[in-house]
């Protein structure tokens, strides 16, 4: 780790804090050796293959090994042509914002939703509304009553339904199917952002919205930012054959050839061994030790009043803060206790004040530590 | 070269045929041992610092060595913030096209230009007004006139002013001089896509637009595509350090961090090294002796009344066609003649019909057999 530093990472943490804010893999989770083997075996297979310009839709090897995963978890068959090979959701949002639908205005969200996700669409010209959540996520009636509203402007309903980020909630499949039709009644396209698929920590969460959908009217995005290395800048999406199709005739692709070719090929050769699968059932395992961390802490430190519910999978704990705390008090709080954290209006509005922890930065002693920090802030008179 | 196929790579020359269409490296000149160390250097030197979020602008080694470069080459002092690493120009075109500009309507460009990087304009909504090119490339006269009937809803002004894509020429000093007056008359920012720099074949081509302007109110855009290997995804801009932190703290940046981080890294090491300008210096050697075959071919075997210039630099030789010569019946003999080439007008419209040559995807001998085919095409009456 001889240059994490100012200048080359996104975030350098100031020393003695516990950050909870940022959703990124703690650098002991990163696997240097591994991708330091499959870039090397890529270089041996694909040669100057993996050096031109890549096919547009991604390299088949990957695409392939994709939709066999896809396929397995969801149960519903996938094929390679369903699939385009991504530079990552940031760029994949931007991309997919406007396409299709260039003289759109709108995209519908739930009334929390990712932050930097939420700020790609506005920073192409789109206008976000936010449609009530409940427990089991965005409210079909609420969803219909927006799109009635905003009418032929909307480029995408955007769902976060599987280990919701900032929420961690799942969407049960009910709920899913319900969604699909409504946004089906009204012709326009579920964008579900599934970044947290592989970060299972209990029971499998319910088949993708997109394969409940047949892929049909859906594009379901996946990364590799959570379960290996977002440095890689790998992503993917899977969609009918003919959406994936004309999504990768677009000009970026036509021009640039697939969106991130060498790491597309070395991150084909991870899924073709075993050793992708085999990294993240390690991870999982790695995560369940840093929730737990974090969870069993806040309950014992932090006062009742404070609510939330353990979630089966993702990063992130969403906490609610009882009356009388407001999340200005809660965040300055467990920032001068050395503990930051999110505050829950950067992911939007909703009942609640609420504050947004991860446990994806530290280890579990770090986490341990951040989560006593934190409940002695919020316990103490500070906050109120 | 073993899985050198379809499903992986962009382009797969059919048997028998020496293609002259792409302007894509030759997979004999992408460099796969040197890449495969510095991957390997990357993994040991960043660690997880290569496999993290990235720094938003991109890793300060790599930004620092291209701002070296860029004063270097130019003669005018350019810093590492005034530097943004991307993923390569096609998806760079793609952020900025409405960036900065959300409402524009209108991207101005030569007669003549880079076909992919129009679609990119068009895909993003932008109609193209083109403006006629003299030998030395757009016509300030021509420009200023395009400005002010375009009124406020103009982009951006697209030039590609070194080794210019189709038609391989160089605007000289005084002409970037006047273009840049007349655009910044008219507040419009000039993104100089200069993809060709390092591919030098003869005399230094003059300073940069950028380095002209003082690098303000231009966004010069470099890439590794052309002179080391497009499958990595790696480009750079510069432009002046409150643009280039301004573009980088869009959410594309924010959300995803450094376009391509490990890319990044890994040739960060190279141009630290040394290595890449050695790289350069053997790569124009292996281009010259292409170029050179190819256009002593054609000389030779070609009838005058098709005319071209010979390059100094670039990939590209672009060949305008004798009256009673039309576009469609030369692209029509010379692929009959298994020897393709690109038609003039994919890449706009001119007073002559003319056709795209390219030199960078084969080698000496294959060039020399292709010239050959398309000389002997196009010497015969097929195509008259």
């Amino acid at each position: 780790m001889t240059r994490w530093r100012e200048g080359v990472v996104q975030i350098v943490e100031p020393d003695g804090v516990v950050d909870l804010g940022p959703g990124h893999l703690d650098p002991a989770l990163l696997p240097t050796d591994l991708l330091r083997t499959a870039y090397a075996d890529a270089f041996d297979d694909y040669g100057p293959a993996g050096l031109t310009y890549g096919e547009n839709q991604g390299p088949l090897p990957l695409r392939e090994a994709l939709a066999r995963r896809v396929s397995s978890a969801d149960g519903v068959p996938c094929r390679a042509d369903q699939v385009v090979i991504t530079a990552g959701t940031s760029t994949t949002l931007d991309l997919l914002a406007r396409w299709a639908v260039p003289d759109a205005d709108t995209v519908v969200a739930d009334a929390f939703a990712y932050d930097h996700g939420m700020r790609v669409f506005t920073d192409r010209g789109l206008d976000a509304v936010r449609v009530p959540m409940d427990t089991h996520g965005m409210v079909p009636s609420a969803l219909d009553e927006a799109l009635d509203a905003a009418g032929s402007g909307v480029a995408l309903v955007y769902l976060l339904p599987t280990f919701h980020n900032p929420t961690g909630l799942v969407v049960p499949v009910e709920r899913r199917r319900e969604l699909i039709a409504v946004a089906r009644r009204h012709g326009v396209r579920i964008v579900e952002d599934d970044a947290y698929a592989d970060v299972v920590l209990g029971p499998p969460p319910p088949t993708s919205v997109a394969g409940l959908a047949g892929y049909r009217d859906v594009v379901r995005l996946g990364t590799f930012s959570k379960s290996l290395a977002p440095g890689l800048r790998l992503g993917w999406l899977v969609t009918d054959a003919a959406t994936a199709k004309g999504f990768a005739e677009s000009a970026a692709f036509s021009s640039g050839g697939g969106l991130n070719h060498l790491a597309a090929v070395a991150v084909a050769g991870l899924l073709e061994s075993g050793a992708y699968d085999r990294h993240v059932v390690w991870l999982r395992e790695q995560f369940r030790l840093r929730r737990d961390a974090l969870v069993s802490t806040l309950r014992a430190h932090l006062p009742p009043e404070f609510r939330f519910t353990t979630p089966g999978g993702g990063f992130f704990l969403w906490v609610t803060l009882p009356d009388g705390v407001t999340e200005e008090a809660a965040v300055a709080a467990a920032a001068r206790a050395g503990a930051p954290v999110l505050p829950g209006s950067r992911f939007g509005r909703g009942a609640n004040a609420a504050i947004r922890l991860s446990w994806s930065f530290h280890g579990p002693d770090r986490l341990t530590e951040g989560a006593r920090r934190l409940a002695g802030a919020l316990a103490g008179p500070g906050p109120r």
